[in-house]
């Protein structure tokens, strides 16, 4: 391995000042940026799937995929209907950051309604880095169980939204949707919060109108 | 935020130091220990809370937990029957070190034949974290998908041991419990696989005999 000195605080104040100057970018073409944090495997490409295919043809959907290997989001993401899709594949890095976002949107076309960022399958490192978006989003899927929120409450605080997913599996795992709504409730009583089954459809219009609301054209 | 200076490869040196430590107290000591790994809310704890159950008659185990925050998990396994546990919250570390096991085994009594580490939830940054035991599992949830294996190959290749957990679960999320054994070995064809429901019990006989001939008393 070569030597890499990490110098923590310029890194952060790096990828801040390049957040700022990609918040600027989204400002000025009237954008509405998100980013979607979660566990590996809670559903967020299911979910972005089963949403784009639902409101492409009223907005203009941009997605930046972040995982460590392979494209098999993009290609998921694109065969749903979003108008622009980039792949970013980080290595081995545990989370995106400003920087890779900014490359990602070199070739982004003009017109978007909303750009949906699908961050590294990560409870902790991602939490930390701004990529300049507005709303940090997480999903919790009802299977990965009650304790999360107490044992992960750095990314339950950092969210505005929480998306209570794989609800139709709450009978065969034991664990009650609103006991988990009160539990995150409890580590952050501001998170709005919507229940969906990405796989049944269950929650997925309501959590769409919204994302339709926050969207510029909303 | 403090200034911190880091530099990944001396941290790295540092860390391999404590865990060669590690690693021959345990062998002095005549304990097997595992480093259990996987994203948050796969069924870690209740696999062991189910094993410990079955093996505690037979065997001393000790556990070391770690968690960003609360101590949650030690209290299952401890009403378990395990020997000795004790808790790390690492506060926001997103792994634990060598340093960190090194200092929970202040207090750990003689006598134990298997200590099992149970790692932070995060597929990417404990992978490359020697903590000085002897062999690496992973746990996969069949809820979190088929994609997991080429997503995040590089923790398929750091393990020996791969449970595919929650096969109850399998009809209801269309994974063919199979298939994905099939994925994983693909990345990693020296995998040793069990195929488990931590909540049915199904499969876990045969874990716990394999534990059971791994422990220095097997």
């Amino acid at each position: 391995m070569s030597r890499t000195i990490r110098i923590e605080k310029k890194i952060l104040e790096a990828n801040n000042i390049i957040a700022e100057r990609n918040r600027k970018r989204f400002a000025e073409e009237g954008i509405m940026v998100v980013n979607i944090m979660s566990s590996p495997g809670s559903g967020k490409t299911t979910l972005l799937e089963k949403s784009i295919a639902l409101l492409s043809d009223r907005i203009n959907i941009g997605v930046i995929e972040g995982d460590i290997a392979t494209d098999k989001d993009a290609v998921r993401v694109e065969e749903a209907g979003a108008k622009w899709v980039t792949q970013i594949n980080t290595g081995g890095t545990c989370h995106l950051e400003a920087g890779m976002i900014e490359q990602a949107m070199e070739d982004m076309p003009k017109g978007l309604d909303l750009l949906i960022i699908e961050n590294i399958g990560n409870l902790i490192c991602p939490v930390g880095m701004d990529l300049g978006e507005e709303i940090k989003i997480m999903l919790s899927s009802i299977t990965e169980g009650m304790d999360k929120p107490k044992k992960y409450p750095g990314i339950y605080r950092a969210c505005k939204v929480l998306v209570v997913n794989k609800v139709d599996l709450a009978p065969m795992v034991d664990v009650d949707p609103d006991a988990l709504v009160t539990e995150s409730l409890e580590v952050n009583p501001q998170l709005k919060v919507f229940k969906t089954s990405a796989r049944t459809g269950e929650g997925v219009d309501d959590w769409c109108e919204w994302l339709l609301s926050i969207s510029k054209k909303g």
